[in-house]
């Protein structure tokens, strides 16, 4: 029997509920199935293992950002304008999206994120396509071009993940978009050229 | 009979090489005593849990990291000049401790950062000190300090994070430090006033 595409669906999501309210280490298989309203045996017929689940967790949070990344870019005249809705989108995917950001910055297992599939644009390739294209034009800095994409990102994340990991370390981003404007203006700044 | 305090030094040690080479999740508590040449019983004289020792080893690892970036900024005659040292600092300081970044950024389980100390300087706490003066003089853009603090931070350990967490995905910055120039100047246009 072929396992249904929605039981799928169904795993990943609870396993996402469950390693976020529980931790990925915490978690059972057991658990997830549960949740899920699946049995064991259904979940096994999807993932070989918890490890796989997390994996694929992963991947699809990165595929998920790299694509609301370049749908946010489309229109944009400029190099320098598509790294700012870029920006932007971050910031405001995390507030749709909180579980899958908390999973990917602070709670995937290290293994997750060993090798990722390279037939798909990630994050960082969408993020560098703009960088290049500013370079060329001259209105991002010169400079190792994924680097400079990785500190970009840096600026937009650094603030989500100190929020979520110590608690009153900065604002709470979350509910609260105020400082939006200021996070997306570091982000730029550390790219634009002078 | 007191426990000794070298032993002590012995253990953590012992632990963040544990956890680099396996995991937090896969050390057993025994084998950290056994890498420290201290017996189980030695070993929990000193740490309640594993958890503990998890916990010490992360505020360890910020205070070493605060201490480090004062240093740095100390002789610096503006607030920019400050934050410039620092983020030199943090990436010479990545190479000297290799193992330590790699804990605190990548290892260290969650909780660890959960509720930290407040009685010394944090690593955030020192950057937002001058990004704070910065304001004051005109040099460093408007905004909330520990925000813009946490961007400033991201720029620079972003590229860290990702060379290690995907390795291929950025340049590797531990054997090389030709992409220093480019991060520090990332962090610095982040907060920078135009």
């Amino acid at each position: 029997m072929t396992p249904r595409p929605n039981q799928r669906d169904a795993i990943m999501c609870a396993a996402l509920a469950c390693f976020a309210r529980d931790g990925y280490d915490a978690t059972r298989t057991r658990q997830i199935a549960e949740a899920a309203g699946v049995s064991d045996g259904a979940l096994y017929k999807h993932f070989a293992s918890k490890e796989q689940l997390a994996r694929e967790l992963y991947v699809r949070g990165m595929y998920v950002f790299a694509e609301a990344l370049d749908v946010a870019s489309q229109g944009c005249g400029t190099a320098l304008e598509a790294l700012r809705a870029m920006a932007v989108r971050v910031l405001t995917g995390y507030r749709e999206l909180p579980d899958e950001f908390a999973y990917g910055l602070l709670q995937a297992p290290p293994f997750a994120a060993l090798e990722l599939p390279s037939e798909r644009e990630l994050p960082m390739d969408v993020v560098a396509r703009f960088i290049e294209q500013g370079q060329s034009d001259g209105s991002v800095r010169q400079g190792d071009t994924r680097t400079l994409a990785a500190s970009f990102l840096g600026c937009l994340l650094q603030p989500i993940i100190m929020s979520r990991s110590t608690p009153g370390c900065v604002p709470d981003l979350l509910g609260d978009d105020t400082f939006d404007v200021t996070i997306v203006d570091t982000a730029m700044g550390a790219v634009s050229a002078r």
